[in-house]
């Protein structure tokens, strides 16, 4: 953990360092995967058992490819009734939030009677990776499905990883709620591979998201554009800006509730008051020894977390936008002074009662968001990833006489003579 | 050019070899632009200013690096007046409908008093490429620039190779009409590198976008995730879906004005009547030795064009949506009855008087599409593409003491102790 202050004469370069640490892992897997993909774009299923038996250490003839959507109805009816009460509220508080983003189709005729607009509309079929082990989360499952069927995608299909053919009965179980029309026993990049080319047992997908390893996110990366992909995602990381009013154990718990998902996790807490900084980062030594995930939350917190003073919380904004955190938390009397100031984060939790836990699981925005500054350019996941817009456009006689002789100027221009002549054609 | 027939027995063998023919070039340049990109990373201007006098034949040091804004105030003054009109026109149309793909931010507070919702904002700064050469377009400039000023991007660059220190009037002018803010002298990977690394002279830019080679667009492709980018872009195509009541001229000139752009462009006649397609087919072999740009046109259409014979016209919406196509040409009858069932498509030319260089230039909605089957899932450039969204989420005591069981439950299940404490904590 660092300590910085706004008024040190190193802070600037101090600064200036924690924002270009990307805590990427420096593993270059672009090669494998690259053989990888090309692996199974040639083989298909073949390419896909030999992986799986290799990586995940199962036969999938044996275990089987999929896993029957009868069996994921079991796994949700077989959950504790409070935590099946818990991931209903979730799903039902997702679908409300995501249904209001679905964008509305346009359409204007002009003075000039040129008509015009768009119109939106799903991709067929979307891909879902879901990671095994450490980061098999449900409500990772919901947050990412949703999305995709409020859009209204036909065909959305899951790929998870099963080692040994062991699955998460909580993943089948939100499977089931968010209505995932498939579900494979396939992991890694092999997994994202055969979504993207299709093999004979599986239908190809027209975009593909949720989390997963280098591996899996490399393999996003090198099928953008033949596929939509949700974003290239790195190490998560939560910002918090905290005046001196707020409970230490509080600011500390939201801290580490960041850093417990990966010890490359970022939490970083910005304050004005120093003594306010030493009893946060008291509490986080109280709160570390107490949790199960302690190891990796103090991995997270010694390497990655920092706490910056300044001499005024309004200083932060410059300082946020920096950062461009993915989620940023204003633990502060009128959160929406500073709110209204700041124009680079992924989502961002206003008040002091709003822990980034709550929008993590159930609060309605997505869970997904952009990581690593990309907040600077891109958003959360929404509708609008598993969709598409067509504009269009129609002249008719007069309209094209008014705006004829324009377009075969520029097309005259730029040296393009059937462009003119198809637009001369219509001008009686 | 080749002829299919739905009646054919061998049609699905072959329309399928037409879905699949992707009509990329070879040449694997994924190397040499990774070798440029670290060589940019490294060693910015100097790398940028060798690269351009091996690629461009020209010295930074001595053309100037960058072209004065009062030039391309110049240029503007300097053309001559209906050029000057038409380009003018295309940027007031290309503004208004770009103004009204603005999104609104949202707000809600929902039954248990949780608020949320999203906002809108620009990225800070934009890079747009221009290529140098046969597609240096002056349309080309306002289609990329306009979008980014209207999405209320504070600053827009201009990438431009200038092979021999020489560049095109018409882009400048066009630069100045859609306001960009600076316009340098470079091309290639080593342009985009610049502007996503950015050099002691070159800021970086959040989002690059823009028309380019090969290498460009390889560029582009590989620093997707550290910079927005708007597309992987492919070769061009146009489906032209028209009956025989249309003038096979209209039709022959408007399948030209696609196989003009490239010898690897695609223009493609869905017709229902075979006397038709011979006569469009005859018109074109008529209006091709008329065209300044014979060589190219030709090229594509001898090797990528193709005339599809359905029964009924009715039978093209699921060949069009196997395609996806970039443009699509609806010149019948009640050209919304075969829109409405049409699902994938970049842009839609409704109507026997609208050809598709109508939208090229000055329709209004974006030229820059999906190409390759992409309209599958990618949507044509908008504001969307400089802009990102951030949600927001607000819970007071109330609030959380009605969701925070649920969280809790959530986190246990998954194994997250910290997240469970930051919303124990808060209810009291």
């Amino acid at each position: 953990m660092i300590r910085l202050d706004t008024r040190d004469s190193d802070f600037e370069a101090r600064f200036a360092a924690l924002v270009d640490d990307r805590r990427d892992s420096d593993a270059d897997v672009s090669r494998d995967v690259a053989a990888i993909l090309a692996r199974v774009r040639a083989e298909g299923d073949a390419a896909v058992t030999d992986l799986t038996a290799r990586f995940d250490g199962h036969d999938l003839e044996a275990t089987g490819w999929q896993v029957d959507l009868g069996e994921c109805q079991a796994a949700l009816k077989a959950l504790d009734p409070e935590l099946r009460g818990a991931l209903e509220l979730a799903a039902d508080r997702i679908t409300a939030y995501h249904k209001a983003q679905r964008p509305a189709d346009s359409e204007t005729t002009d003075a000039v009677g040129v008509r015009m607009g768009a119109r939106w509309s799903a991709v067929d079929a979307a891909g879902l990776y879901v990671p095994g082990g450490r980061a098999a989360y449900p409500s990772s499952v919901l947050m990412n499905a949703i999305p995709a069927k409020v859009a209204g995608v036909g065909r959305l299909v899951m790929m998870t990883p099963t080692p040994g053919g062991e699955i998460n009965p909580l993943v089948l179980a939100a499977a089931a709620l968010a209505g995932v029309d498939e579900v494979w026993r396939i992991g890694g990049a092999q997994a994202v591979a055969a979504l993207a080319y299709g093999t004979d047992r599986i239908a190809p997908v027209d975009a593909i998201v949720g989390p997963g390893n280098a591996w899996v996110a490399e393999a996003k990366r090198q099928l953008y554009g033949r596929v939509g992909i949700d974003m290239v995602a790195g190490p998560s990381e939560i910002l918090v800006v905290a005046d001196s009013e707020n409970d230490p154990d509080w600011i500390a718990a939201d801290l580490l509730s960041q850093a417990e998902h990966d010890p490359t996790s970022q939490s970083i807490l910005m304050t004005d008051d120093a003594n306010f900084a030493d009893r946060v980062i008291e509490a986080v030594e109280r709160l570390l020894p107490t949790l199960a995930t302690e190891k990796v939350a103090r991995a997270s917190w010694e390497t990655y977390g920092a706490v910056v003073l300044v001499a005024d919380l309004g200083d932060t904004v410059g300082l946020i936008d920096r950062l461009a955190p993915e989620h940023l938390e204003l633990a502060v009397n009128e959160p929406e002074i500073l709110f209204a100031r700041v124009r680079h984060a992924g989502s961002v939790f206003l008040g002091r009662h709003t822990p980034e836990a709550i929008g993590d699981y159930l609060g309605g925005p997505n869970h997904v968001l952009p990581t690593g500054r990309r907040a600077r350019f891109a958003s959360g996941l929404s509708v609008l990833d598993f969709m598409k817009r067509t504009s269009f456009l129609q002249c008719d006689a007069a309209a094209i006489a008014h705006l004829g002789p324009a377009a075969i100027a520029l097309a005259g221009a730029e040296g393009l003579p059937a462009h003119a002549a198809s637009v001369r054609a219509r001008l009686s």
